[in-house]
């Protein structure tokens, strides 16, 4: 795939001695379910971060396990984007200060109100950062299943991403998704190829603190629905 | 929210008594990190099914577990339908044969016949069979994060579904996610509100068998990419 700065691009294999490369099927027991439950119930949009940083193997560990996360076709469509220059940075939250104002400016009264007290995002202090795309040009695929629900290729990035933030949830590490951002200017301030369609902005790092119930339930903006899941039968 | 056959519509909370419901962090260790990456790697979209019946209980634990899942401003935005009539599961087999074989149309030479030697559904041997839609007229989450990036409603989807898909796996159930269907004439077949948009149609029962390497891999039709993950820095 030709992008415009292949010298700048990181290919890296997964560890050929893996642990997931193991042969007979693993048995997940009850003791095990039970606890992925509590990791998705754990699973929080973090926005609060330490100031410590995070060492280079542990985000690369995350990025080849979530290779293997679904994807349409086989197209792994997901192009990650590390922001780490402080202009870059910067811009970036210029970006979100542009996009959350006119946010702000579409609630009235008291939801206006509760709209500013919120903290949407981290982007100051996250020490990791990433801006994720949908390579919508990849050839990978040969376009099969695409036909017919052409967003399977996002989908398959927001599929990803979920299991990243599981996976990386259990490792301790707090992910924050960022969308109060203009795509065209992201887009623009990181110089990615035209083809590459924004997806969300990542914060990563060490969050300040835990807890189960989501921050939007929290700060008074949205309960969970009462009503519980909806399923309708045909 | 007005649907059209309120008086069918399944609302159910989670159980009070949920394990999830406990108070301090879970502790996730090393064990459950290499077992967790075990199931990221043993997911499969799965579409040779053992005639066996799904509890549905199960499946109720599932759903009620994935509504736990991350949504923009907690929109929680998926619908489910459960599509269970002989008649309606006809339609949508109908719907994904003419799909299919438009798909095939489309390639040529030595592809025509790789797609057409491959399986990709599980749609006559499945017990359990959901349409996934998006309300994209739901108020829940007050348009949060939702003005510059709309797809997030969708997106939000997508990855509860990465999350639903990764739940069953942990309990032993696969998973197919179909695509190859017409969005127009599903929403018709299964008469659902107008503003619900289809995002997936999944079948769910008991694997035939287990296995590391995707369908797609198997087959012929897609390698992972041997570049391994895309990461460029700004």
């Amino acid at each position: 795939m030709p992008y415009p700065d292949q010298q700048n691009i990181l290919h890296r294999q997964p560890p050929a001695a893996s642990p997931i490369a193991a042969s007979a099927p693993p048995v997940f027991d009850e003791l095990f379910q039970a606890k992925f439950a509590q990791l998705v119930a754990w699973r929080r949009d973090v926005r609060r971060f330490r100031a410590d940083t995070v060492k280079a193997e542990r985000i690369d560990a995350l990025l080849d396990l979530v290779q293997l996360a679904p994807s349409v076709g086989n197209s792994q469509p997901w192009r990650w984007v590390s922001v780490e220059s402080k202009e870059a940075r910067d811009r970036i939250r210029e970006d979100f200060a542009r996009c959350n104002a006119e946010a702000l400016a579409s609630y009235e009264a008291e939801r206006a109100i509760a709209y500013a007290r919120l903290k949407l995002e981290g982007l100051q202090a996250a020490p990791v950062q990433f801006a994720v795309f949908c390579d919508l040009g990849t050839d990978q695929g040969a376009n099969l299943g695409r036909r017919t629900v052409p967003l399977t290729l996002e989908y398959s990035v927001a599929a990803m991403l979920a299991t990243f933030w599981l996976a990386a949830r259990s490792v301790g590490l707090g992910v924050g998704w960022v969308s109060i951002l203009d795509p065209a200017r992201v887009t623009k301030i990181l110089q990615v190829p035209a083809n590459w369609k924004f997806v969300a902005y990542l914060c990563v790092g060490w969050p300040q603190e835990e807890h189960i119930d989501p921050e939007l339930v929290r700060h008074g903006w949205q309960e969970r629905t009462a009503a519980g899941r909806v399923v309708i039968t045909r």
